[in-house]
């Protein structure tokens, strides 16, 4: 992040985006946390549980995914201004190593901050006996919706 | 799907492919069934819930994908031998419209199947008041591990 | 396509595309042609050369991307308004075989058209000795920027 | 890349991937050269040309594409055994900026190396003026395919 971008950072950026955090019910659901967020950057972290493994024990791919968009959305929702929501366009993600631990790390970075399209890099590791290993990479495309708001629409 | 893929097909794939899915805790935590499985395609439906939510209260970019990428790898793991396990090797995921409705259904189909690589896509749509609408589209790799058990190893 | 989409279709959409397509030195240096369009649609075609080969003698991916990125772009265009300009904003490709034949041929569609970004795939096939097989497929993501020229800008 | 990788590499990595190179006829086409290549690491670079161009007269997305496609390709095969060839699977390229300048350069890395697959990254800069700037990021899978010759089959 060059620092003419966080320049016009909106000061409430991590009260809004850990608003928007906590509306979101599956992370809850999944026990997710945001760990980290700064300007250009966010963390998610989610402890084992078996309800998030696939057929081998592991870390399911899904979780891996959902976390790492998020972390990609919210890395991007810091740079966006206050009357705003943030959408994923679209992301890939490679998998690099079976998730096998005991906590998953997803760690975002916006790559390049536009007025409308922001495109973020994600790295996911799983954490397993004090040492991480990089289990997963994301390239991710993210929309700011300008003057549109980040809550449920009134129904 | 040409008939000589299918030609080889295991004829108890769908016990060998439903094994692997009620393996998967996440399938359970998040409600989803495997509700169509021939050789080379598959189907898998999930429920709306507030716990599978993203902020604005629709259906989260991360079931979406999760089980796009599912239905992917086990439509590729239908063609796949007896004695093997399916893994992910990395997926592109479209989101095309928001997921608003009662149900999400990913429809995977394979694209090209290979000893080693098989090529699978998936389109997702949600289902509201009895229409269906396309929410992503999907281009994944899966990959064959011969020779390896899908199950957990013994520890 | 729904019709709904066709109805608002710049009549002069060909004569708009195809001058755009005659401004890209690539394709004319690759000896690409735009040998369909329609709304939504657009095929481009190239004769295999020894210039456009891979290490195998086989066309090269670069020609394979190059040819269903615009294949992909130009049927985004077609439906995009008459002050206009069209960008790509990023693309994914998977290879399923070996290109080698006499001419390789993109079709590409649109799979879902907005505002401002549309969705489109490709399915790029190698034509042989009067058969054609699929030999990769894409999924790009196109953007419309509204009140800009499709012409260079003056210098 | 961990040394433990590059402990197994090829000594005659370069001569071979150079010769890769200098068979695929594209590369000559476009006029690209193989500027850099370490264990794990090559860099491409084509300097403009109007016979390189999309309709703005910017470099196209196209040459982009394929010198990142071929870093990619070639970082990883620097790693691959004497006795194999390599194999784009597929790659995902994110265009952040418009590739106005006098030389395109392609720098790729191995961002995991496998027996069978290998992960890499590319990031695409444009100079000009003596100022350097990214203008795209890719990110791709290539295979090795071992015991096989990176030459053309005779026929």
């Amino acid at each position: 992040m060059k620092s003419s971008q966080a320049a016009g950072v909106d000061p409430e950026f991590a009260r809004r985006v850990r608003e928007s955090f906590a509306r979101q019910g599956l992370m809850a659901h999944l026990g997710a946390q945001l760990s980290v967020l700064e300007p250009g950057l966010a963390e998610i972290r989610v402890a084992f549980r078996l309800e998030l493994t696939q057929q081998h024990g592991y870390f399911h791919a899904g979780v891996t995914g959902t976390i790492a968009d998020s972390a990609c959305g919210y890395a991007a929702y810091t740079l966006m201004p206050v009357d705003s929501t943030v959408l994923t366009v679209e992301y890939k993600l490679n998998l690099l190593a079976p998730a096998e631990g005991e906590e998953l790390i997803a760690r975002a970075k916006v790559v390049k901050a536009g007025k409308t399209l922001t495109i973020c890099s994600a790295d996911v590791f799983v954490r397993r006996g004090g040492e991480e290993k990089q289990c997963a990479t994301m390239l991710a495309t993210e929309m700011c919706l300008a003057g549109k708001t980040d809550h449920p629409r009134k129904r």
